[in-house]
């Protein structure tokens, strides 16, 4: 089938209307008419079959996260979706394979208002790169230079899932037999149908700290404020959330000595949660709880912004040592 | 060499400063501003080695054309070039190959005011998404849609020497008396970094025809213009400009037996040209041919738009019969 052929049958038909797309899919470029005093937010991700998703993940899974991992970037800058480019190299035009890819990003579409604008089909090994575009104040947007020293560290959710969800797709669990294939199936999708935490990261611009979305791990990615920031952060173990799931296969593994039985290390490097890690003041903390509080929206504080470089993680008040790297593709 | 060592030492530092890039390259999303009164023009372009240029096309000319490409887009609506992002896929972090490459992209990037806001940098098959934005009045952008029955085709250069350019570096050139060593340079250069026609394309604005950059061969790339306006096309080959190199190469080839011995087909079908072809209005000719005159830029007028669907090619007042397919990713 031609790509001109992929394009009307795969791509315009499904992507959703939006008036300030003045020319959408099919020109040299698309057309789009900017709204008064906002700025833009603008990300791309990559996303390689055998890198970033296992070879084995299903289109539609693919397709949605393809999507996900955009939005999330978006949330951590309290932007609002608004439009997204879809470049996709495919071996081979698997017709039922795009339409079900397409049905799992158009999931995510559909639901934060996103018009697909544009994009490139070609034949080649399967990678799919996504170019989002958001609207944001300007002065609000949530950068990662903003924690000061004294403000609370949150994160939106349980860390660490989608990690175990992983080693499920490879075949790599160990044996635990408190974790249920139910557990298992929690966490697999945890790793595939990531949640952009789009809503919190809005009404975090009514607040002055610093976001970021989790996707290398949470100690690597609240580096990433630390480093903007020039601070450092002190996390409370304890105060993580964790998921019964990653209860069951986390705690008691035979190899994990440090944090009582739990393995820290894999759950705060594995990476992949997009949850989003933020700060927030002291004098601003109970008026954005009440605000989180009022839209439903769980948030955890884990511990606190402080002078001293680097990330310090205490358990049971004692100093834990850990590895704080996330995934790097150049080893 | 980590990933965000790579950004630091590559990207980051090369790119140009505007004033409206708030955030760029470090955070979730680079953030801009947009300038009142404009809409934006936003085109994606894959390049995958071995399919978009050969696997032993040296890092600088590749750098160069991902960009190059991406701009011939904006051209094509007449849009001035602002922001890009740069996904990149590497199979090993080879930092002589990235200076180069970037020197390569950088040339185009400060020649056209251009800043690079983020992108991402991933280990995988050698390919590059560039996702460019530009500034355009949206009553003004050069739609495909907009030709008129009458109106007059152009292009703004030589047309088939990349297509010579590729078949040189495959080392599939025919022997011919009269193409030199020279010719083939050019040839190759055409291919390799073809010229975005920007300043045609923002002067075209002030008028009121269709463009496109030819990009699959131009009676492939014509025919979008034919098919998004509902109508046809003339073309008189004997106008198409032809490079002497070209027509070194091309004139007299033991197989060509249409056009005077001249292939057009392999002429007009081979792609990766990057010059615009476009329409204007007989009423506005003169007009458009001064203004190009005194920006001293070229344009040819190699046919009229016709009221009969496809586009027929004469050749001494005879119909010449020419596959119109351009290149296509899934055969």
């Amino acid at each position: 089938m031609p790509e001109f052929d992929l394009i009307n049958q795969f791509f315009k038909p499904t992507t959703i209307k939006r008036d300030d797309v003045l020319v959408g899919i099919g020109d040299d470029c698309a057309i789009l008419s900017t709204p008064p005093g906002k700025a833009l937010a603008i990300s791309t991700d990559t996303l390689i079959s055998g890198v970033h998703f296992p070879q084995s993940t299903c289109a539609e899974d693919i397709g949605y996260k393809s999507l996900a991992v955009n939005l999330s970037d978006l949330a951590a800058m309290g932007a609002e979706p608004a439009w997204v480019s879809l470049a996709i190299s495919l071996p081979q035009a698997d017709e039922s394979w795009l339409k079900q890819f397409m049905h799992g990003f158009n999931q995510l579409a559909r639901q934060f208002n996103l018009a697909l604008i544009g994009g490139d089909t070609t034949q080649g090994p399967l990678s799919i790169t996504v170019n989002i575009t958001g609207f944001v104040d300007a002065s609000r947007a949530l950068k990662r230079s903003q924690a000061k020293v004294g403000d609370s560290i949150f994160v939106t959710g349980n860390i660490g899932d989608a990690s175990i969800g992983l080693k499920a797709v490879f075949n790599q669990l160990k044996s635990q037999p408190l974790f249920t294939d139910n557990n298992k199936s929690e966490c697999i999708k945890r790793l595939n149908r990531p949640v952009p935490r789009i809503k919190a990261g809005q009404l975090l611009t009514s607040f002055s700290g610093a976001a970021i979305d989790i996707s290398d791990g949470l100690l690597a990615d609240l580096n990433h404020i630390c480093e903007a920031s020039s601070v450092g952060a002190l996390i409370n173990l304890q105060q993580i959330p964790l998921s019964q799931a990653a209860l069951n296969y986390y705690g008691n593994l035979p190899g994990a000595q440090i944090g009582g039985h739990i393995d820290w290390q894999s759950i705060l490097t594995g990476g992949d949660d997009y949850e989003l890690c933020f700060t927030c003041a002291d004098q601003q903390y109970a008026q954005m709880q009440d605000m989180m509080e009022s839209h439903n929206i769980d948030i955890f504080c884990i511990g606190k912004i402080i002078d001293e470089p680097g990330i310090k993680c205490l358990h049971n008040e004692t100093l834990m040592s850990l590895d704080h790297t996330g995934y790097n593709h150049f080893k």
